[in-house]
């Protein structure tokens, strides 16, 4: 294999393959990324066995091969490498050595044999839909936060992608829930997605496809099988296995009998939780919501460090409320509202409350009380 | 004490303030700063006992007083209060409270006695002096990097300031090492500094100390005791011990004799160093660099990860060398340089290194070589 390569096309390629890379690896092989050089592409290829990235690139093929070697390594050189350099990678199969060569730099990396590069299985997709950057974007950046960190309960270590019935007709679902909070973000149903299955997929995927997301010009090609879900740029291949088990019943945890209003500006909103939990406990975070006509006091008592109040106007209606939530919990709802208004629906000091922004159905956050 | 005073005044004293004081305390008081009220000046005051910082703001004290209260908690707080605000502070010593009210934020904080802050005994200071905030950010900035972590060589823990003899007259000299680098590093000797004992200043110090230098046109009252140092502006007061122990006779490690010459630019050696030492193992990261006429080449051979090898254009024209560092070291000193060349003079493979800016004697860096 002999190929000349822009240094900034490289860099880009080799960046999105290393992040896949897991920094301690048993299995050698997996901390390299396999080279595939033909015609007037190359491309770089990484995976941790559960994710697999494919990244293409133009360049000056000389001699058509493969190789792999460290993703950290080689990206590292990339990256030190002045803007604008040509770079060529020649791999020498017999002494198992690539060469990677710009301007009067000269590096030579251990390779292993490309046959050893464990690549991942196709998988025969049963929905094949495409969708706009920005749409898949809002549905993970706005769910993704309650994702659990529990790894007993491996089947919310991820944001469930579905279709589901909304208001007006089906819709394609994220939600995501850690038992304490939970996001359910709909966007409109694509093309070709109706016949979905319902697919878990992991947070590290979650962390990965955002990079595929930030261009708001592109368009994603998704598939989705039953293990499987693969996310596709023209450049980049992003496929992983999705958690394998069931998603649980998220519906009951909505509710929707909540009729006591409160709407508020939710800047001011976060802003005034963050003050008053400046000295709750490290453990409880534990913020006092008491509201009245028209009129929030927010209030944090801990007996070691101290007490603090704030009081907001907020438009409220109803009879006199008093109710516990953890702080971060409220900054993370709360930080989630790109409008100026938050709508919090609650019950009773003792049930769940839900938050949406505006009158807008198609984002909604539940949070779970606490005693305080 | 009751007090009002600006949020941006509050918050640029309690940060200095809160910076000394260390997160984890088994002594309480520590945790806390002395706040203390009186005619239209407030004074925050905090400590670790080995560093005592002193800050004065404009108040409009309306009843003067002292208490003590968290230091972080405080700093947390009023970071958090919206910018412009007008905070009121009021001690209630019968609580043992304190009241921080903002708008319509309140908080209560715990206090401790002011009667049991530890405020640091003043000293009999043997020389007083000032020096502009540039010299001696130059001073320290140039030598901090050298300073040694190894806590057995206690005396090497800071920056040895000290008076002492440079071609042109008497200088302030300040010096760090850690036994593998050197940097010594002088400046015209103020009026007053000639009787000055050479004292160690402590990491932290120097760390705290950087930032009452941050402007140019701030002159810095520096007072020296055997025990002590005191860096003074008009609002903040930074007393330190120093380390009680003897600076080693680093003259005899600064090599005179070496002839070799190579001069360089600095800004291509750094990149080229970074970018060679990818290769090298985490724990040795040498790197060899050989010499021949006007022509360096850098070069790392690591058996586990590969090779690398970079040619750049110097100035030498001595006979064929060759000697090893340790990547980090020459990193570091070549990040010092602030001209575009920096001046290796080189003796033997076995023997330190000197560097230099130009032909500038004002500072001065040795390095030690190792086997590659």
């Amino acid at each position: 294999m002999k190929l000349s390569i822009e240094r900034s096309d490289l860099l880009k390629a080799v960046a999105q393959a290393q992040s896949v890379v897991e920094r301690r690896n048993t299995i050698p092989i997996l901390a390299n990324v396999l080279i595939e050089a033909d015609g007037s592409d190359v491309t770089f290829r990484a995976t941790d066995l559960d994710i697999e990235v494919v990244d293409k690139a133009p360049a000056m093929v000389e001699r058509a091969g493969a190789t792999t070697v460290s993703a950290i390594t080689l990206h590292e050189i990339v990256r030190k490498l002045p803007d604008g350099a040509q770079v060529t990678l020649t791999a020498d199969s017999a002494a198992g050595r690539l060469t990677v060569e710009a301007g009067r730099s000269n590096f030579s990396l251990a390779t292993l044999p490309k046959e050893d590069f464990p690549v991942m299985a196709s998988s025969e997709y049963t929905s094949n839909f495409s969708a706009p950057a920005p749409v898949l974007r809002r549905l993970f950046d706005k769910s993704k936060f309650a994702i659990s960190n529990e790894e007993t309960r491996y089947y919310l270590n991820g944001v469930y992608m579905h279709v589901s019935d909304a208001d007006g007709g089906k819709v394609l679902r994220c939600v995501a829930t850690d038992g304490h909070r939970l996001a359910r973000i709909d966007a409109d149903l694509p093309d070709g997605a109706e016949t979905m299955p319902g697919v878990i997929v992991p947070r590290k995927t979650v962390g990965e496809l955002r990079k595929l997301l930030d261009d708001d010009d592109t368009e994603i090609a998704v598939s989705v099988s039953e293990t499987k879900v693969r996310f596709a740029t023209p450049v980049l291949t992003l496929t992983s296995k999705v958690i394998d088990g069931t998603f649980p019943d998220y519906t009951r945890v909505i509710p929707a009998g909540n009729t006591r209003k409160m709407e508020v500006d939710a800047a001011d909103f976060a802003k005034a939780v963050d003050r008053v939990a400046t000295v709750s406990s490290e453990r409880s975070r534990a913020v006092k919501l008491a509201l009245d006509e028209d009129r929030l006091v927010l209030s944090v008592n801990a007996p070691d460090s101290g007490a603090a109040e704030e009081e907001l106007a907020v438009a409220y209606g109803d009879e006199r409320l008093e109710i516990g939530f953890n702080a971060k919990y409220l900054l993370e709802i709360a930080s989630q509202v790109d409008r100026e208004n938050a709508v919090f629906l609650f019950n009773s000091s003792g049930d769940p409350t839900l938050m949406r922004e505006g009158n807008d159905q198609s984002a909604v956050y539940v949070v779970m009380p606490m005693r305080v």
